[in-house]
């Protein structure tokens, strides 16, 4: 118990690794003086009892959003729309409505008309995460200097923006409040791309005859075995979030699918200098990332 | 000293990760009575007398060689033509000419026929490496629980293997026999085509305006940061292993293309239950990676 409260009462919608983990780092830090949880299954409410990290939980949505002053949906975009039509109209006054979903302008597009006034609205996307997925895969460290991007419509109350960058900080991270289409580029490149390829390539493998396939596992260890960490992420999930950044991601997929298309060419024509080229400038980046304290 | 020495003197020719790698375990190890370093720039020379991972060094290849009774290349596969012609009429009766290089085929094809009789070729292809390069990179514990994959032509003298088995054994390192056209098949699908991909995806991303370059260093983290380790590789090395599995690795970004279009396409028509099945597909691949311990 770290600091004063920063939330009288704060329900969680979803209870997964991020969920989990938004709730143990606040019962860490004292965050909330109640944590409410709302998990579809029985068993998932049952472990986050067990578990201890929330202090009640609730079946019925509406009901867990109108005592709490602060909502965050933590659930798959899928259910997004569904999740809004219940929880806005049971807002109190003053209240917030945040998520951590990987997408944004979708979720301002559909989430934001329903939330009414005097109720607030300030979309949040942790970047972080691991391939574990479920209540028991939580950590309270998850999102310790990790960004924190928060991407408010114009017109946002300053102080529930501000009440909720608070949150996030005491939780261990960085904010960046950045426009929600342009999140949704800088995402479609850094992480929903890499993950639709790794998803790929990984599903590549797996087609391959039988008795290969045991031996690409077994000398995973060559470079295929990163890939294979990032497609054992949640399916659903990243199902949703491709269905709901479908614009940036296919227009970031057209640009590596055409640069591909250039290096199959430069291997087939036996093109040195092209290929030296590529991988002399993908090295500096690597340092960059470095230099970023990202690595 | 764990051991008696099982050869009187080693020549290594390069003294990059690899090479340098296996001279500090061969060292460590007491493997050989001699080690003789063997590379073009005298500061790599001067750095690996300095770090004393070598008993002496040669600036002429041949004159290394001719010397030892075990010598292993450790350069670049375009270096590895005229490397042979140097060193193959040097070697002496019962000597074995080695390699690490990534690709095997082409190795026994242009190396094998070089090789006079009375002189041995064992081509083996540690399965291990870090995204840095040169005399400082190496480590001699790099080779520790990882294959170490052995292409012998038919007829080639079962001792010689043995003995070649024996060293990458005492280097920490799992043995395994393969032909060469198949072990280049495997490591196109676990090595190199994520080698492949991951160098055109941070070109992509590299490739994007100023302003959101330096975004994606900043929100790296979420996905993309794993892939700019794996293109940070040397760029040599990496240009030669593609120019010369040319035709397994064309094979396999073929197959790979083709399944990256068929997810573009289920995008495009949110096509929810082939995303989510190959998703669910993939995160078992993990798990059996997990199990076979290579994770």
């Amino acid at each position: 118990m770290a600091s004063t409260p920063l939330f009288e009462s704060v329900a969680l919608i979803g209870l997964g690794l991020i969920g989990s983990s938004l709730a143990r780092v606040m019962k860490r830090e004292g965050l909330s003086g109640e944590i409410v949880g709302c998990a579809q299954s029985q068993a998932t409410r049952d472990k986050a009892m067990e578990l201890g990290f929330v202090d009640r939980v609730e079946t019925d949505v509406g009901k867990a959003a109108e005592s709490a002053d602060l909502v965050v949906i933590c659930t798959p975009l899928g259910t997004y729309r569904a999740l809004g039509e219940e929880i806005a109209p049971r807002l109190k006054r003053g209240a917030i409505l945040s998520d951590v979903g990987s997408v944004k302008e979708v979720v301002l597009r559909e989430i934001g008309p329903l939330v009414k006034k005097g109720a607030h609205f300030v979309p949040a996307h942790p970047v972080a995460g691991t391939e574990h997925s479920g209540p028991e895969a939580g950590l309270d460290t998850l999102f310790e200097e990790r960004w924190c991007v928060l991407t408010p419509a114009k017109g946002t109350s300053k102080q529930a923006v501000e009440r909720v960058s608070e949150l996030w900080r005491r939780a261990g991270s960085k904010i960046e409040i950045m426009d929600a289409a342009h999140h949704d580029k800088i995402m479609a490149i850094t992480s929903h791309l890499p993950h639709l390829i790794a998803y790929t390539i990984v599903g590549t493998a797996t087609d391959l005859e039988e008795s290969a396939r045991a031996e690409v596992i077994k000398f995973s260890a060559s470079g295929f075995r990163d890939f294979t960490r990032i497609a054992a992420s949640d399916p659903v999930m990243w199902r949703d979030i491709f269905l709901n950044n479908q614009e940036a991601v296919l227009e970031m997929l057209g640009r590596f699918s055409e640069d591909l298309t250039a290096l199959q060419r430069a291997i087939r024509w036996k093109d040195e200098e092209k290929l030296q080229d590529l991988f002399t400038r993908t090295r500096a980046i690597r340092r960059s990332i470095i230099d970023a304290k990202q690595a």
